[in-house]
């Protein structure tokens, strides 16, 4: 069973109960695999105890032959695969947005996120077993255990869905373990999604079920939350009609050394940091010492798993003074990140994904 | 035989030797698919005069068997396949990148894009029948008729290559129909490529030669060409080793309608333009109508293909005075584009995408 990570020293706690963690960057960018105790967590409930001996995965909806399996009915039935696999809030760097207007949710600093071996089973290959139909507008939905209380609103438990045709790609798996191990209670044991390269809201933790059906998920989760709302509408006027649904992340990038405040001496130094595209490929990495004037480009540590974050490391050189570092990433597609938190602002303080700036002293 | 566009009245001519024009931009948006006398013309060298009688596409390197094509035996021998899909150069919007500072190249408005119906057989179904070699590092070359002469350089033929991975992708076509009609000469009669998504370099007119290989083509073209270049690269001290190859395009946008320098009543206007994301879907576009301090969401008209463009028309209210219009699109992944062309500039001014800006005068 997997153990509990509550206690681990250094997390930024940004709640209790839901808990929702993240670790200080220094300790993200020391590792190319974040240690599960050190891997952010994000729940919107109660953290589940599933007993693995009574625990049974049921799959169903537009299925030729509904399934009711184990996990070891799972281990035994498909083939082990590992995928290396970035997941990350839809609220990562939140704190960002934050600072131009207030937006709702966690202030999230860019730890929102992590790198992992995923072990488990191809849901393809379950969804295949299953007989499950297949084409353009199907959905496969995730029943969780976790409940959630909403103001004013009654409890429910965590749901979400994804489109058959991401459902289907060969790099979703039903994942049981986490960088070798039995997933800890807090990353959902004993079972949970990974969906690589979308939100971390659709990978469900302490899965439960999963239905084969033709629209999305009507869960709050998946239709009253997590969507990305337009510029002007505040929390006050939210239309969810008019937000779309957050699935693929953008490409986004974050300093993690030096951190906010740091007192440094002038001269050349190290930055060192992460960069994601989803399912496209990081290809260069800018850093500026002075504010964007000038701009370094950075070596890169790539992954053989095109759904692994990039590691980047640069030196520049500080004036004395206050001095903002800022780092910006480009996509295989020659795209890269607006320069402003301000343009990319909105309500719900999704999609956090412009320069990330670090204010250091220089003396 | 394809018959010339280059009379054709209105275009907007930016060389005649080698030929280069786009269509202004009201009638670019006057349908949604491009006629080929509107389409942008990006010539590089002669435009090449080709007897089909006499034309052979001969298909070698790492392949079993290697064919000896004529354009009725592609025709006889493969499916018939059309394609709805956007070509656009990489140096669409180049004029906004010369505006910051100067850049090479000629100054394409945003009308160096088009969108048309495709006909040809399928490129993977060809290379198949060659017994092609598959795999990753492979790529596949493509050798063109047409002449191009290199100030100081001597001359030779136009050729480039995409990687294996999109070769084999199904909505890469061997083209020899445009619009219903056979392709132009000045779109590469008898046979062109369209490789939906990339750069319009990637898609070669009068396509002669098709050759699998383990490296990139070492055509000046691929070389030292359609590559970007980092910031702070001038053109004195380029280094092309320093660059990333261009293929596939990023999300842009631009105004159609009104034009720069319009003329106009205030109170509502109706807007109107195109907004692309390449393998992406466009997801909203934003339009403003007072400098980008507000915004309102554009209506879509989207195509069935996924390489299509993305129609958009939106009314925005004007007050008196110079106003500046303005639209940026959102993708599928929730990127949006940068907001200033200083951020995107690049000594050979490829791949402009920052937001769009239109000037008027409201009186």
């Amino acid at each position: 069973m997997g153990g509990s990570l509550r206690g681990r020293p250094g997390m930024i706690v940004h709640s209790e109960a839901p808990y929702n963690a993240e670790p200080p960057l220094g300790r993200l960018r020391a590792a190319f695999l974040t240690g599960a105790a050190d891997f952010y967590v994000r729940s919107h409930g109660n953290i589940p105890e599933i007993d693995p001996a009574e625990y049974r995965l049921r799959v169903d909806g537009l299925v030729a032959e509904p399934l009711t399996l184990t996990v070891a009915a799972l281990r035994a039935r498909f083939q082990a695969q590992t995928v290396n696999a970035v997941l990350q809030c839809a609220g990562n760097r939140r704190a960002d947005l934050q600072r131009v207007r207030p937006v709702s949710g966690d202030p999230w600093a860019p730890g929102a996120i992590g790198h992992a071996e995923w072990g488990g089973v191809g849901l393809a290959e379950v969804l295949r077993a299953a007989g499950a139909a297949e084409g353009r507008g199907l959905h496969v939905a995730f029943a969780a255990a976790d409940e959630i209380e909403m103001e004013g609103e009654k409890r429910f438990r965590f749901g979400v869905s994804i489109p058959m045709e991401k459902a289907m790609a060969g790099e979703v798996l039903l994942a049981f373990e986490m960088n070798g191990a039995a997933l800890a209670a807090e990353h959902g044991f004993p079972l949970r999604v990974v969906v690589p390269g979308f939100a971390g809201v659709r990978s469900p933790k302490w899965l439960m079920g999963i239905t084969v059906q033709d629209r999305p998920s009507n869960n709050h989760m998946q239709q009253r939350d997590y969507k990305m709302l337009p510029p002007g509408m505040e929390a006050e006027t939210v239309d969810w009609a008019k937000g779309a649904t957050i699935e693929e992340m953008p490409l986004n990038s974050a300093i993690c050394e030096p951190g906010e405040g740091a007192e440094l001496a002038a001269g050349r130094v190290v930055v060192r940091g992460y960069a994601i595209a989803s399912a496209r490929g990081v290809v260069r990495v800018d850093v500026s010492g002075d504010g964007g004037r000038n701009w370094v480009q950075a070596a890169l540590e790539v992954g053989a798993s095109r759904w692994s974050w990039v590691f980047w490391e640069a030196a520049v050189e500080l004036s004395r003074g206050e001095q903002d570092i800022i780092v910006r990433a480009w996509d295989s597609a020659g795209q890269t990140q607006p320069s402003q938190a301000a343009d990319v602002w909105n309500t719900k303080g999704y999609l956090s994904a412009a320069w990330h700036r670090v204010r250091v002293r220089v003396v």
